[in-house]
């Protein structure tokens, strides 16, 4: 059996500059560890049957709710549970760690063209 | 709704000292979301049916494995996959955060004295 291998978030950051488009960096059961960049506003959506859990490593994270708004700053975490309309947004540039279902995508129930289909995060000189 | 609550992860782990007693921080759809204290070795196990990641935050945590040993600083995660026998330690006191079913015991196959049935981490002044 090969050797578990760590991963280290800033190397793994430092491979992609995309805003809001999770890459990702693990797989524990049935979840995807994923990174991403945010910066400006995302679109309001939801998850029909998937928590979504950030942890903010850089910057600061803001989510619009409906019922008002949160601040997440490094060291922090927030779990935005199904079904609860968000919209995220950062003022600069924010790394987050996003902890979700293999089968979450990045825009839940709203779609459209900033869907974006997560793919592991690597050199891009290894990518076919 | 109640608007989702941030979770600061230095003031849980500000909440108690106890090493290898994780403390639940979250809830995500079927996995919790744990911080540990890690100092000294722990016992050789494994867990049946349960992948479990360690993101490293502060200090340095070993993982003993039966064909090697990695070692996982601040910034870096490490997923074992379920069935693969590790022993944790650290030198140093070391805080993690773990991503786990459920459904997991630190003690996973092994069992004995060392289990810590893991309840939040709260104010002690809250706890009943």
């Amino acid at each position: 059996m090969p050797l578990p291998q760590k991963v280290n978030l800033a190397e793994k950051l430092a491979l992609f500059s995309e805003r809001f488009q999770p890459r990702i960096v693990g797989s524990v059961n049935d979840t995807h560890v994923k990174i991403a960049k945010i910066e400006g506003e995302f679109i309001w959506h939801h998850h029909e049957r998937e928590d979504e859990m950030f942890l903010v490593l850089r910057g600061r994270l803001h989510l619009r709710f409906r019922d008002g708004e949160v601040a997440v700053d490094p060291g922090e975490l927030i779990v935005v549970p199904r079904g609860v309309e968000h919209c995220p947004y950062a003022d600069e540039e924010t790394h987050v760690m996003l902890f979700e279902p293999k089968s979450t995508v990045n825009t839940g129930n709203a779609g459209g063209e900033r869907t974006y289909v997560p793919k592991e995060a690597r050199d891009p000189g290894l990518e076919g």
